[in-house]
């Protein structure tokens, strides 16, 4: 079980041996570690979760994004960061150099000069900042392209990989992919072939050698992404990385920080350098914080120094809010929520100031320079995302979305991975073609959703209103959901919030892996479905999404440790239990029974045998 | 603000005194009634949320379930039950007779012979029972084919018509509705055409005169059933009474007494009194109860008397699970979870233990004349819904639905109306195909579904698998969602899971009302983000499905009254609000910009002008 840590609450400056967050391996849970074939010095991290005895079924095999966190036997040290696994990787293609990097500054943290950090700072003592040798492309994309199968590419094909070949051999798939290439089996030269293509991306800065690689395209399992980050009101560095740690605990695929208050600088390299997934930011925020908040006095070159200030700490992916061009403003300005993406409107603001085409536009090929030095990726983002049902598919969403379809490509040319952004507030028969129109516009670059929110009536259920659009679009072809807290239009999520975001992103990720008929995905939904009709009640909390809330929940009802041997529960008892009654069905059916009714069905069904297999008439 | 009753927890049996429930209006809110034209007698009561004056808004009238528990004005009385709203309008009619009814007998309590009742009973004195008059259909479905509009049928024609017309004017509304004939606005006459086609009910059984009469079908808006009901391990008369209270304040348009142990018709019986939404069960669960939980056990004959004991009581909808033929039994023995309906496999193990066709299929004409006697409508069970994601849609499945089918053919044939339940689990791309094959096999009678399921990965939120396929089948056509709580497949609800279960489904049900272009629907949704948008928080939580979630979720992060007066929020704050600056955009933009945005795309969207009206170059 985990150890919680006692962080969340925590609203002063952390000191050092403060910062601890939750360890501890999940019940019935191992980590196991899958070789590379290509790359012999791989090894693909994954859980084992093991049934009880009485199953006679094998473990099952479930994706793991929590890192060596849950993983007992290593001991990890916030102070120090998380092993730099991909380092060895990176360096031995030869295409990258150490360089002095930027120096940070006061500003970089909102301080003044010469003030001192109130929170303490991440030793970087032993490391130093990598880029491209001589301009080059050092991004998987470049790779890709030039026929190499990296050890990034290998690794998610192994990761991507768990139980295919067996579920094939069921002939259990079926499902509806809209056109998605679901292979029966990922192999490394498919991941290859995918992101040569665009139709797949795997962030990974080589500045975050810390990350266990993860790819996010169409013909992959569907990803969350999970936002933390702190803001002017609240939040400390504590609670931050244990968010971070939280989140993907329970399966966030990537995390955006999304700070914005002071310490930012600092506050990220926390989270970096103790990350196993891909860290993504917006960095116009910190841009203007830079100049006190006036989104007018915002200025390429400081933006551009921002980019590579991030991309030196090893932010993987920007989201970059390009498509926001001048000429879409008044397309906004009968919506009945303008525009919503902070991003957005930060830009739109210094584009009206200025009577200028957005610099984000006019510089974006010198972006891409930047982001193919370090290898960081492209979030197209959704300036002019709906933020409202009324103002959902509406002109400003779609021309920007043409856009950034146009920059996709100028991406692509200078090999940078891209993904897109998307809405926002959309009711369930707008969603689709969205997805259809992402698709087309950009070339099938991976679609990257928050949400979307399915009615804007329920302010406190977010996580629900948008996990119904989330599962839809993801089903549709949408690579990674971006979560949507509880606390969303309200507050700031805390620990509970986060875990629960995750939870129901995971759901709606999971529920479209299925509907898209993913082989791998139905094996967990199989192994816990017959968990619960053969009360094996701790298989059925081991083999959930979160073992925690629903043994809790069991135990509301039902507290004695005997109430989870018992082949019964709650809410019928012992008398009603339909599951109790059909495994007498089945015993009692199962001598011939089978035959008889096929039997049966080929007579045309008036015939029935009683017990001595005598043919008697229907009741009817 | 309501007063909180502190019955939840309690597990002993009650005292008369103690059988308080949840009152009191909603903030901001007050209850309106509109009179009938066609019967100056009704009087139909709806809720109005008032905005802050500086919106410049009417206030927007809502959907209310909530009966008189939220209304100031009444003084409800638990012990005495709800005025009999519906009575006269019965009475009137002249087609029924009150009778002496059928004696309460002490195994319908569960008790031995003499046993006193450990709980206290419903004072019936002034109560009499009543019948239809020498065997006519007292239902619907009968007055409709006489072309006769009924007071109950005027009622929900003006209960569903919020707002439509104001909509309409204003051309706000799209959408898909696969087929449905939504009508700008509901008339009355359009209300007896749709029951007398079948294709909608109103549960109103003679004897519940309590309720506020609403509709279900697929023309009319998405309702929610809420399950209540006491087990054999757990639960008080007094927890029931508040639970349903609880369920219809949060917006259950239904609730079903599911109670298994003993005490069930007592229990229901206040349950009955006091309810002012239609009741539904499943009488063959107090039948097993009679035969002390043997299903081998149970007569038509019994079950025919617990049919007449709870018609005569007032249950307004019946669950049977007359599609459980004998001959589709074996079809579930290869299973991944077999029968997982209590109904269903409750049945199965009489079929087999018999070796003969059900009683309730081979006696179903018998219980249609029991159904018209009192207007009760017909749930038709499915027995053999699937339990998990690998049996959905499956030909056990599907068999009992189209023996469905054939019994709502003879449900009409008798005058007694009929809807028709449905999955269960069922994968996202497994769903549409439930719905079409719904609608074809029963002639659009309404469809009622348990969730459905997308996924069984996750017991503890299954409240959101579930969501998620309920709001796809409500779009579909849907015209009932049964909702499902956190608890499932774990423990019994309690009264933070039915509020939990409750407003997810009303989410689920309004967000289908949305996709099909309801033209009521989207009115609440534009409120509230006009309301979002100009930082109105107090509205923001008053139109929201739950305003004190919303306000507690706030004030989590900015407990300070001026807070909700700030033009800003906690995700933010004041220097990064995108709202803000839209609002800035908005304001700076207004004067001419759209007009000049106009222009500027006929030109061909290369010129922009300055702050001068002079043409300028675009900045690309």
């Amino acid at each position: 079980m985990p150890d919680s840590a006692p962080l969340a609450a925590a609203k002063l400056a952390p000191k050092v041996e403060e910062l601890r967050v939750t360890t501890g391996s999940f019940p019935a849970s191992r980590k196991v570690h899958a070789p590379g074939q290509l790359h012999s010095e791989i090894s693909v991290a994954m859980r084992e979760i093991d049934l009880e005895a009485s199953a006679g079924e094998p473990p099952v095999r479930v994706y793991d994004t929590s890192g060596p966190y849950s993983n007992p036997a290593v001991e990890t040290d916030i102070n120090r960061g998380l092993p730099e696994l991909r380092k060895p990787w990176i360096l031995a293609r030869g295409d990258v150099e150490f360089y002095a990097g930027r120096e940070v500054k006061p500003e970089d943290n909102g301080l003044r000069r010469n003030e001192a950090s109130a929170v303490s700072l991440f030793d970087r003592a032993r490391r130093r900042v990598l880029r491209a040798k001589n301009g080059a492309a050092v991004t998987q994309l470049a790779y890709a392209r030039r026929g190499v199968i990296t050890q990034e590419m290998e690794y998610v094909a192994i990761r991507e990989n768990l139980g295919r070949e067996k579920l094939r051999r069921e002939g259990a798939v079926d499902g509806e992919s809209f056109g998605a290439a679901i292979p029966d089996s990922v192999t490394p030269e498919f991941v290859r072939d995918e992101i040569a293509r665009g139709r797949a991306i795997i962030p990974n800065n080589v500045n975050h050698p810390e990350t266990e690689p993860m790819i996010i395209g169409r013909n992959f399992l569907v990803k969350v992404n999970a936002n933390i980050g702190n803001s002017i009101v609240t939040s400390s560095v504590a609670e931050e990385v244990e968010k971070m740690v939280w989140a993907t605990r329970w399966g966030a695929d990537t995390v955006m920080d999304l700070s914005t208050g002071r310490n930012i600088h600092t506050i990220r390299e926390w989270i970096i350098r103790n990350s196993p997934v891909p860290i993504g930011t917006v960095p116009i925020y910190q841009a203007l914080e830079k100049v006190g908040g006036k989104a007018e006095e915002l200025t390429w070159e400081l933006f551009r120094d921002t980019l590579i200030e991030q991309a030196e700490q090893g932010v993987d992916y920007f989201t970059i809010h390009a498509g926001v061009r001048l000429a879409y403003i008044p397309l906004t300005a009968n919506r009945v929520t303008g525009i919503v993406s902070r991003g957005g409107s930060i830009m739109a603001k210094w584009c009206l100031a200025h009577h200028q085409e957005s610099f984000l536009y006019t510089h974006f090929r010198e972006i891409n320079e930047i982001m193919r030095t370090y290898d960081v990726s492209y979030s197209l983002g959704d300036g002019l995302r709906p933020g409202s049902i009324a103002d959902a598919n509406d002109r400003a969403q779609f021309a920007e979305l043409e856009t950034l379809g146009e920059l996709t490509k100028l991406a692509w040319e200078d090999g940078v991975q891209v993904m897109i952004e998307g809405p926002g507030h959309v009711p369930m028969h707008k969603i689709k073609v969205n997805m259809e129109k992402q698709l087309e516009e950009c070339s099938e670059a991976p679609f990257y959703t928050l949400g979307p929110l399915t009615t804007d009536v329920a302010p406190g259920y977010d996580h629900i209103t948008s996990g119904i659009g989330a599962a839809m679009i993801g089903w549709f072809g949408t690579a990674l959901l971006c979560y949507v807290t509880p606390k969303e239009h309200l507050g700031l999520p805390d620990r509970d919030d986060v875990k629960t975001g995750v939870i129901t992103y995971k759901i709606a990720a999971h529920a479209a892996d299925l509907a898209k008929g993913h082989p791998a995905a139905r094996e967990r939904d199989d192994a816990l479905s017959r968990a619960r009709f053969e009360f094996r009640w701790r298989d059925q909390f081991n083999l959930s999404l979160d073992p925690e809330t629903a043994e809790k929940f069991h135990d509301q009802t039902l507290p004695a440790e005997g109430a989870k041997l018992a082949h019964f529960c709650s809410m019928c008892g012992p008398k009603f239990c339909s599951m109790q009654i059909t495994q007498e069905i089945r015993d009692y059916a199962r001598a011939g029974m089978e035959e008889k009714s096929k039997a049966f069905l080929e007579r045309g069904a008036e015939i029935y045998t009683d017990e001595h297999g005598r043919p008697r008439a229907a009741a009817e």
